[in-house]
């Protein structure tokens, strides 16, 4: 399995200029022989542009936004995970991410359920549910967006229900640096997974991103890790470097749930 | 709050000469202004010594080890973490931790609820909880047992209950590096709390300890980081730095406890 994440400027210039970026960016990565392309949190309309663009977005997009997105992954022959504003039944937008397979079919849509700050909660209601796990060329996948991650029981779910692989768009400025390159890699290692993380870089209203987009193994080391620019970083991802750590890190099977109670409470 | 962290070799002689290094690096801690000096786990018998040599520690220190420390607490006006093997009404051994307040009172003893590998399994019975909080001079402390804080949600378990900082005597070998880099700082930053990490140098049978010791910020960053060899690593913990983590990262309070329902199965 080979993973592309890319790292790039928020697009804000409306649907047609997203796509016309992903056009670009997807044909990068098949020729660097990408199965999946990864791209940062709400990439189809941008993250910070208030809460009337994004409703006017979620509106807009809501007809034509994950058919040509659909449509841009079957032209590709690449599967595609973006970040979009999703209209839900009151008017109102999820931040969400979906993932399109080669063949243009929906395999999975996430709505983030863990938000960020004043921002985040402005715009966008919170989903209601983890990301289920989908089946992806053998490989188990799950999703998160940004935030969600930094809490280490969305990891942990997504490896207790099997997850081989967790796809994050992200949206992390600074001074967060440490969630890319410490909890992010953590994630990976506690978890015995691999973790994409694609991030942002430059600037939307007052936030700076902080950029350093991560493809992370089962072992918490970096496979590939972004600077501060634009960049496609692109990882082989080994079924055998799973079974490698999985049979020397037994994290899941020694856990003791009994003793976990304050999680839920 | 001023803390002390060892990281040496294992002692192996023998209770005598076990409290007569503590007590040199007591005097060291004590001069360099520490308030609580921390030592790598079971360090008052060594860790790695086998099934029967852990037994019959266990038996000959129930008598004078706890004694002996408290006196050591009280003569060097220093708080005490040291770790032991503690007898059971069984006549086996837990892989405990006693931590010791500057009048040689017994504040707290935990025993270490995670076991590692077969040299745990062999060595030592499991405890059954996680560690109570304590209060001294105003801050709310817990405490793990090495494979214990890899877990997020032993820290994670912590944090709710209220801990400021978390102390864990430790033996982390080669190849585990990651533990001390990235799973350390990474539960000081998604828990908003101070971590204290000893760990040994050196090595035990067939064990090479990787060193690392750190004592690390609620953001995440190191205050102190040892290297592969003998060190005393002090920090100073403050208050003003918990209130201002606490201010901005709001991860207690952005948990999602209704969606982690895995967590507990």
């Amino acid at each position: 399995m080979r993973i592309a994440a890319w790292q790039g400027k928020p697009v804000t210039g409306g649907l047609g200029e997203s796509l016309e970026c992903l056009d670009k960016i997807a044909t990068q990565a098949k020729e660097q022989g990408a199965d999946i392309l990864v791209t940062p949190e709400m990439y189809l309309s941008g993250y910070n542009i208030g809460t009337q663009a994004v409703g006017e977005a979620a509106h807009s997009m809501a007809e034509k936004g994950l058919s040509a997105l659909s449509d841009l992954a079957r032209q590709n022959n690449l599967c595609l995970l973006v970040g979009y504003p999703e209209l839900n039944d009151k008017g109102q937008a999820y931040n969400a991410a979906a993932l399109f397979g080669r063949n243009g079919d929906l395999l999975s849509n996430y709505r983030k359920s863990h938000l960020f700050g004043e921002v985040d909660r402005a715009q966008f209601t919170a989903g209601d549910s983890l990301s289920p796990l989908i089946e992806l060329d053998g490989w188990s996948i799950s999703l998160g967006i940004c935030y969600d991650i930094e809490f280490p029981e969305v990891a942990r779910s997504y490896a207790l229900a099997g997850a081989d692989l967790v796809l994050v768009p992200t949206a992390n400025m600074l001074p967060f640096d440490g969630v890319a390159t410490r909890l992010v890699p953590a994630r990976s290692e506690e978890n015995s997974l691999f973790m994409v993380y694609a991030n942002y870089c430059g600037n939307e209203g007052d936030f700076h991103y902080c950029g350093l987009s991560c493809i992370c193994g089962p072992d918490g080391e970096d496979l590939a890790r972004a600077g501060r620019g634009e960049e496609l970083i692109v990882a082989e991802l080994k079924k055998d470097a799973l079974r490698s750590v999985r049979e020397n890190v037994r994290y899941l099977a020694d856990r003791r749930p009994g003793l976990y109670s304050k999680i839920q409470e």
